[in-house]
């Protein structure tokens, strides 16, 4: 007996994505789908990739259309998530791909964000300390930021082991489906192509506050985080690179171990063999994030570069997995840690 | 009780698909895989992106290394698919997907290729009037090439039923992983981003007679094609553009009838709505052809555009198609219609 | 006494191009520049690549503020020409990107573009037989369609000769600054990269009757076209394959001299060394054109592919080489025929 | 009376754009190319976008060709460049773009090289406090790697100001035109595109004691630099993200108003107004570098992001700016700040 999920927001990047890995999802029905511009629409003018769901109409998203499912994805615009959810009741689970109920601290949300803060909901990194507890039975999830997930996953095991100083220097690329399909000049493709540039330079960024957040958690310390993120010329993937200086004494071996034991088990996150280094084409449509590790003696800093799909791990795969860990379901259903390369 | 499937050539682009799709076919187990220089290698050094056979090491192609498959898969450089074939018994379901068995004129063969006719083997494109008839209980089959299959996916429906006169004109563009892992100067990334160029202009492509011969069975008469493959900035994708003369009174309703009806129950190949184009991104890693047909009556002319992934329907996907269809299996397992994008 | 020339439309990307030529130009002065959405800005924020005049401030396109200047560029969106056009005297040359004075037959306008023709300017490409004399003391131009530029180049040598039958197949892939910068959802970088698709297929494109009247009147005689084009997953550059019926009895030989004599002394038309083809990355921001031509005597077909720079020769290089024809300046001027690349 | 230049590498990505900008110096005429592979081969074969040396024919590198000219510029594959400038006497200017002559310390050259130091020449960055009074004059130069460029220009005037303590971490993304022409399986553009990967993570890539050298010359102490290079889809430019932790109290007013009084007057340095950031695509063949400056209070870093062309500013630019500065002539001779965008 199949679980039935909504999609709120299907005609976006990641509503797209979640719809393309539900059809794949054993357990799963894709109930309701629903948008805003593109409301009575079929969902292959915006989708015509996801050929299964092509002649599906788009509804419009209100209460009435995401009622009675066992499961609604909110993948909205920034700002619209905590409206619709609070018209659904408890019998729904809810998984919120914003950003509305990612961090705890409502002085944080204040200030980056300027709205007032909704709450927090059960976070969906199940690979952190203790995550894969905190969302068994939720009924609510605050899925991740795509560039928090990569850079969480590069660095918490270094924290947590206490290898690292609590000062973390990131610098992560990112395609453009990151800024999903918002018509902005920068975001064209002839500006996009052969072109990489930063923004949110300086501490700006949003997503600063849930790295420093979950960071910090690990290390059971404040942990600052200086973060760049720049637009590379490519749909998608996220490569981070970062590094905080080691703690004294810290040799290769150690750093290498201390990975290797972190992540043993885990099924998504995966550090690479010696000499062999992330790269975002491996994971394209892929829910793994595949990690490197090294120790540069001479600047006395670990660097750890992750690379992830941001549309997979980074959101809709991050969504499913979640999902299915406050389900009950095995929390590998649905993925997989196959990209599509070359 | 699962089939054994070898995949010689298992660290080339072709190969590398076919393990992408196997991994996912709910009746194939993954045998041995075999290479040339990266025999000896983990799979993961040529195959990033297949994490679950990371670990697995490349044999070198040899007659034991393949023995004792039910399928075994041929990802070869042109011209070592015929030494490999003889060598293993009808016991062996050989799925080539090289270009030895291809084609059943030997002097077309010759001339083309410029050494000895190897044979002909049955066809691996299903969708061809009598196609799925030719691989049912086959045990051995020849993938059709990239080109060929989206042509003929594009213009079979329009010569089945007398349509258009027999002089096909093709421009077709495909992404570079079409010309697989060679080390040559002008498939270097630098030289391929930002350009558009052709290649085998003038009718020496060695596709063009194997589009000639389906397309003329489909006729009933000879068709010349005068086909211009032309080399774009991406890794995947084939998107064709072939037209020819419309027969007089042709009219654009009925162009659109008759593929609506030669296409109709097809798994794989979809006319798209009126107003919908193909586009290669979104058949990324999907295993299906989209195509769309005009009437240009004050040029005469029709025109059906096709596009397809090279690497998944113009290849692995197609190989496994014919498998499914040899042995007798759902046409469909392993397969979808579902693309990574954007 | 340098000329003052200003630029309508100096925050698109043909403004931009004509204005990166002009630095280049030893006899102009760069005067006015105007904008819509972009007035009161300065140039540094839309064109970030034209360090010289970051500081200049873009100014409401006005009869104001375009009076005073020698030459008066548009590169207006379609349908602003003609207005501007009118409020300003003979004593200004005007050299118009738009489509507005290109054709010469009324109903022809009518019928692609569907409002009252303008009427006929000049028409800017001066290689046709007769070219340069049109313009030589012109003060309107009428600046070609990047696709008619490239195509027009291609056939026009065979038609002039009669080589061909009246009757060309073209299909075309252009880079996105084709469309400038509007924002459309198709347009941006998440759907263009790894995508190649066409539009406007079956005749419907409205650079169709362009082509149609140049090869026509070379010819003389009426010569359809069919006219694909399609977006390509790069910024700049054009690659058009053209092809036509041969006349009976052409040889390779003949084709290729026709070409070479056609062409010889053309400072910007290159027909390469055999062997060789035309790749738009080797003409990025040069205004050449490439030419390759090849006879397919198994289909009956000459096939003529030509390279260009969209926005150089496709747009703001002829503008600049028609201005100087018309001007008496050496019709180089201001212009090169390197690319860059890789 | 023009000065002749010879090109040693004319066939490879640096030489062909040396030949790009000494095209449009109105001071030297190009005399003889040498090449390796390329040799007896005419020009535009691998350089077709240099219409106007197309059918100049490439010789064999060897001290009779490069005999006999003003300048010889050095584009060699790395270890080739001293036995060549041996042979060639001081009437000649020699501008090497390879590492040979970059590094003052010979245990750095050794620990980095494998091989045994060849000397150190005057080095090319005239932007360095004392950089144009040590190329004055000059008849060798050593160009600066394309990394060292980016990060020196964009860290300098802090380290010279004092603003910044001495650990600097540098994450910088290139384009694949930085590897040359070498036909290695991880720079085809299958591999290449939709892929962003790091290497020489951890203290490795060669470009790490250059930093070290410049930034540590200007600071007046020793300047430890932790650096991980990336590669981006892209052909051409660097874009360099560079931090360090600020000095107690610095401002953002003071750090801005630094910089922009370290490059007044800099002719190729640009520090971009607030709120706009450096992009590689403004800058493609243009030899400027943008520069944008930002404090993060909390994470207590200041950042500097530079955008260059790898192959202009980065190699060709800076040596011809270099020669310029030699030979007494105008320092932008040849060169303009103006990219092909977009």
């Amino acid at each position: 007996m199949a679980l039935r999920a909504a999609v709120a927001g299907a005609s976006g990047y990641a509503g797209g994505e979640i719809l393309r890995l539900l059809l794949g999802h054993p357990e799963v029905e894709i109930g309701t789908l629903t948008g805003n511009a593109s409301a009575g629409q079929r969902l292959g003018v915006s989708q015509p990739q996801l050929l299964p769901l092509a002649d599906r109409v788009v509804e419009e998203t209100t209460p009435a259309a995401l009622a009675g499912h066992d499961v609604v994805f909110l993948a909205l615009p920034h700002g619209h998530s905590a409206a619709v959810a609070e018209q659904l009741g408890d019998e729904t689970l809810i998984v919120d791909c914003g950003a509305a109920f990612r961090l705890s601290d409502a002085a944080d949300w204040e200030r980056f964000y300027g709205s007032p803060h909704a709450g927090t909901w059960p976070y969906g990194l199940p690979e952190l300390p203790g995550g894969r507890q905190a969302l068994r039975g939720a009924r609510r999830i605050a899925v991740p930021g795509c560039y928090p997930t990569a850079v969480t996953l590069a660095l918490f095991p270094a924290y947590a082991a206490g290898l690292a100083e609590p000062e973390a220097v990131i610098v992560a690329a990112s395609g453009t489906s990151g800024a999903g399909r918002s018509l902005k000049p920068h975001l064209l493709g002839s500006e996009v192509m052969g072109a990489m540039s930063p923004y949110g330079v300086g501490g700006g960024h949003r997503h600063t506050p849930e790295m420093i957040q979950n960071l910090s958690a690990v290390a059971g310390e404040r942990v600052t985080v200086s973060f760049t993120p720049t637009l590379a010329p490519m749909s998608r993937g996220i490569l981070a690179t970062c590094s905080a200086r080691a703690r004294p004494g810290l040799t290769a071996a150690e750093l290498r171990e201390t990975y290797a034991k972190a992540l043993a088990g885990e099924p998504f996150v995966r550090l690479l063999p010696e000499g062999q280094w992330p790269n975002t084409a491996a994971v394209a449509g892929s829910n793994a994030a595949l990690l490197q590790v090294a120790l540069d003696e001479s600047a006395g800093r670990l660097i750890v570069v992750s690379a992830i799909d941001n549309l997979t791990k980074g959101t809709a795969g991050g969504a499913v997995q979640s999902m299915n860990i406050a389900l009950g379901l095995p929390e590998e259903l649905g993925l997989s840690t196959i990209g599509v390369a070359p």
